[in-house]
């Protein structure tokens, strides 16, 4: 199987901040090259001891790298692709942490072409914080990372970039780039929308009076606006769906609250109640979630 | 002021058992006297040493008491108050623990009448957690307590009850219940019912990928569907019209995704976050929640 000896980490915010960080611990005797477009950035990365080193152009990150991980903005990505195509070395892996995944995919056909083996890598970590002063060594540890492949995958990407993700502590699944978007509109992104949507609906004085439940239920609304602007204009029909499945499921609801059908509203609590109770189990079970 | 030296909770569930233990820790001398009508939570009970004494029925429960507290299930109130008022000596004071309080006010006015002077309480404190093992003595510190009067409230007997809530670690506010059920109806009520509406529209095979942001969005779908379905029957009106004001934000936001429109995504967005990140401030600057 092919090393990685050389990994390259282009965007320091905090996804490519923890990636760098982690892949220095966990791999040692590999070279952990970062690179961001900001001067900034490279200062402080270089400060935090974020890589191996830190590079001043993408053409040096990424000329030597057996792997070129893309933590930028989605919308960059496109635009990368074609810079890193020019640079990189024939049978370099690239990947990217895109919380979505089809247009990526697309993206990389148009842009890399031969010149490198592409697989999408979402790896599920992360939190409502930005920047490199956030990133952290153990961001990934027993978190799921979801590589996604196509027809025209490079097969041979797959191991070496299961190996990588793994050695960082995260458990692998290999899914169509079509079936992870679908599942992470459900699961995030539609969460995303609800929580803003909360917050959006609810007035400033009656906020006061919020509890911890309010708190903890829209904690993800706080999350960077660019970002997850990216993530719903790159996944919109998925999370649009999502959104009706859940108006359908709140105007069942309201129903049953206007006509005071008291044994329909518990029924519906109940399920979700038994829904969520299930799955705190299986994630306990998994340890993604300490009991 | 009126000392309250026999204290009396009715109900020994979450909040009643944590009323217990903290008016024993915080009010030494009183006498703490527990009540539920379910001889097994009467033993548990005592084996917590959650109150100073723990009798079998209640109307030597409420017999000696200067403040009589219900911490049963809202539509057991008026049954309570009902029973409550052939037992109290004359000036006690009861109140109740209730998540919505304009229905415990109807009740008390019908039931009570004179022979006892009611004030509604809810102290904004609990969990997804039910039962009195999971009873903590800190339950209340540092929580809000709102009161609710009404214009036929004994004013004599709010002073004494904010004494009370107080030295449980309480800061108090008083209100009219109305607008009481309205600001919890939209902070609380509606906040619960989304969780629940969200984790009814999930398929259990996508929410294998769920990560810590859907947990924590939903974690308030987990608690008791009776206590719940209560909450939501006693404050129907009020949490359906914030369901739809929610309905018409996720919708806005779902416009706006659709037609792929960023700036506007960007701004519901970047709205929601500011909105939230001033309430974490105020939040940490009232020590409602640790920085």
């Amino acid at each position: 199987m092919q090393q990685l000896r050389n990994i390259s980490v282009i965007g320091l915010g905090l996804l490519g901040g923890s990636i760098a960080l982690a892949a220095r611990q966990r791999l040692p005797g590999a070279r952990v090259i970062g690179y961001s477009h900001r001067a900034s950035t490279r200062a402080k990365a270089r400060d935090l001891g974020v890589g191996t080193e830190i590079v001043d152009d993408l053409a040096t990150a990424v000329g030597a790298a057996d792997l070129v991980i893309l933590a930028t903005p989605i919308f960059t990505f496109e635009g990368y692709f074609a810079e890193i195509a020019e640079h990189v070395c024939p049978r370099c892996i690239v990947t990217d942490v895109g919380s979505t995944k089809v247009m990526p995919h697309q993206w990389a056909e148009r842009q890399l072409d031969v010149r490198a083996r592409y697989v999408g890598s979402h790896p599920v970590a992360g939190s409502e914080q930005k920047g490199v002063e956030f990133a952290r060594d153990d961001l990934f540890y027993q978190a799921r990372c979801v590589l996604t492949t196509t027809q025209t995958t490079d097969r041979t990407a797959v191991t070496p970039l299961k190996t990588f993700w793994s050695a960082l502590g995260c458990s692998i699944q290999v899914m169509d780039p079509l079936e992870h978007d679908r599942i992470f509109a459900n699961v995030s992104h539609v969460p995303h929308v609800l929580a803003a949507g909360l917050v959006n609906a609810s007035d400033d004085g009656d906020l006061k009076f919020a509890g911890k439940g309010f708190l903890d239920s829209t904690r993800i609304a706080s999350g960077p606006p660019t970002v997850w602007t990216d993530v719903l204009m790159a996944n919109s029909e998925n999370i649009a769906d999502g959104i009706d499945r859940t108006i359908g499921e709140l105007q069942k609801l309201q129903k049953a609250i206007r006509s005071k059908a008291r044994q329909e509203i518990e029924q519906l609590l109940a399920a979700a109640q038994e829904k969520r109770s299930a799955l705190v189990k299986y994630k306990i079970r998994r340890k993604e979630l300490l009991s």
